[in-house]
């Protein structure tokens, strides 16, 4: 694997020009789990902050079965027409098992993945529990760097990762279906919260008219919730992804929500604070990166695992003395 | 809050006599992010410890509408009428933000929460990232010390949840809708692998013919997975909660599992690197633990967090000033 590893100069003047290639080969830096790997890929995010945050950064949730990928095949091929370079990233939260889904992920988004201005990356959810974080936010960071205008997240509309990808993003866009239920489409009123925008999909053929009482009952429904701290009112709308409707009409959507959130201020607001909550993960990350790089403390580590494997120690009491030991080297170093 | 504390003498006397509302401020205490209380907690644990383990833990998944509630319901009511205890946890991935869907968790399981010999507990899913970890296996060993037989943790089933789920039971039920079509319901290949069973569920009227194609249809997928060290082939089977069919044959068949896993030690050996697993996650929570609880340290991040805020500092090299301080209050210890 290491042999593959680039300079921090190569990678900088590869993304600085563009190059896909050491774009990938940047983000598989930042998602590796090896400790020299992580260092490194640390060093390079600092090297080019300076580059990043001039793209908008697009959260796209929704549950299995809505549309997400052809919703997002329509708007990333609108995009390109407006002149913007598109980068996608997708999370998938089982790929830490298995790398992939049953389906096959190649299938996916074929017109969009042709397209020159589009760039289509899958990034794992990470297991934050065995030291290895989501690395979405350095991967967007690596795409604005390389030059990409839009990044999009995109997500599966159930669960944790959602909180952490709007904590990374400036819009956050649900996509539901109409006359699904909300049971089915497990929606949690904590997501209909993040939201900034609701588009109600498959609006085509026989189904407009549920789509379009849909978009009333969501708009309702969101007139119950406490106004935002962004000033925005979440806008519902409808599209089709097959007839290409109601598109474009996002797009317009979040330049305006861009527009009126910047000139307020809580645009740059809002990255800050995301910024902030950035540090905090990251010093978690490095705490973990830390005891992982020592082996005293891994050698101690594996003897108190066979010690609980055995029943000799309990869990509990297992942690407690490896704490003592990390104090103790720290206090000794 | 803390005066509402009870004695680590009286917990443990109160789980001992199967005192539920003592069971229930014991797993309040175990969820609590104040640093007392999760010392408190982790005492409580390591005494209770020895009366732990004695049940069977049964995770159970599906995608919302698969019929979670209605199945656990009827699973509940078969494992009561053959003189079981049952406690079932529920967790709710998106509970962190707003404490509870849209839908209300109220008229969930209504005749199940009735039943003298079930206890029911919604559990927060937990924000590793925030330093609040999942504390559902917690929630697990203070149900056990309290007297109950089988233990239900129900998840939602899209994602990160299911793994840590995985990582707590014996035996992993994969609830599935018929006919839904493998991508409305979301289902990957990695949670597939993960189940003991999976159980067709709405086997009822016009479904039965759907559900029965279903069943072959999971049967085959599963034959094409590699065999699993377990030594147990997964078995799929089909159930009506609504006609009370297939649940009686549910629980014989985990049982069945239970004595064969026992038989070839697997099952005591899953327990065991369970435990090694749960060591090294608590280690990683007493290490942020070690961290809130010290003024110094908070003091240190707040003002770097106002650096990052105004820009003066980078989140990278934030965590890596406050990783500096935190060995350097160490060595001065």
């Amino acid at each position: 694997m290491n042999n593959s590893r680039l300079t921090i100069a190569q990678y900088v003047d590869g993304l600085a020009s563009g190059d896909r290639i050491v774009l990938s080969k940047a983000i598989t830096l930042a998602e590796s789990n090896l400790p020299n790997d992580q260092i490194l890929a640390g060093q390079l995010i600092e090297q080019i902050m300076p580059r990043t945050g001039n793209s908008i950064r697009i959260g796209i949730t929704g549950v299995p079965g809505v549309g997400k990928s052809t919703f997002i095949e329509a708007f990333g091929n609108t995009l390109s027409d407006d002149g913007k370079k598109i980068a996608v990233l997708t999370i998938d939260p089982s790929s830490q098992l298995t790398k992939g889904s049953i389906l096959g992920d190649k299938t996916r988004m074929q017109s969009l993945s042709k397209n020159p201005n589009v760039y289509i990356r899958p990034t794992a959810s990470g297991n934050i529990l065995g030291g290895i974080a989501n690395r979405t936010r350095e991967a967007m960071l690596l795409c604005e760097a390389a030059g990409f205008d839009v990044i999009i997240v995109e997500t599966v509309g159930v669960g944790q990762s959602e909180v952490s990808v709007r904590n990374m993003v400036d819009f956050f866009l649900l996509l539901m279906l109409a006359g699904a239920g909300d049971e089915l489409q497990g929606i949690k009123k904590g997501i209909m919260e993040m939201a900034d925008a609701i588009v109600i999909t498959k609006a085509d053929g026989d189904n407009i008219q549920h789509a379009t009482k849909a978009q009333a009952d969501f708009q309702h429904a969101l007139h119950l919730f406490p106004a935002r701290s962004s000033g925005w009112s979440p806008v519902v709308s409808t599209s089709s992804s097959i007839e290409n409707k109601g598109i474009a009409e996002v797009w317009k959507l979040i330049k305006k929500f861009q527009t009126k959130t910047s000139e307020s201020g809580f645009f740059e607001q809002q990255r800050s604070e995301q910024n902030v909550q950035w540090f905090k993960e990251y010093f978690q990350q490095l705490l973990v990166l830390d005891f992982q790089r020592n082996e005293f403390l891994q050698n101690a580590m594996a003897k108190l695992s066979v010690s609980v494997r055995e029943k000799l120690t309990s869990p509990y009491s297992a942690a407690q003395q490896l704490l003592a030991e990390y104090h103790k080297l720290i206090r000794e170093s």
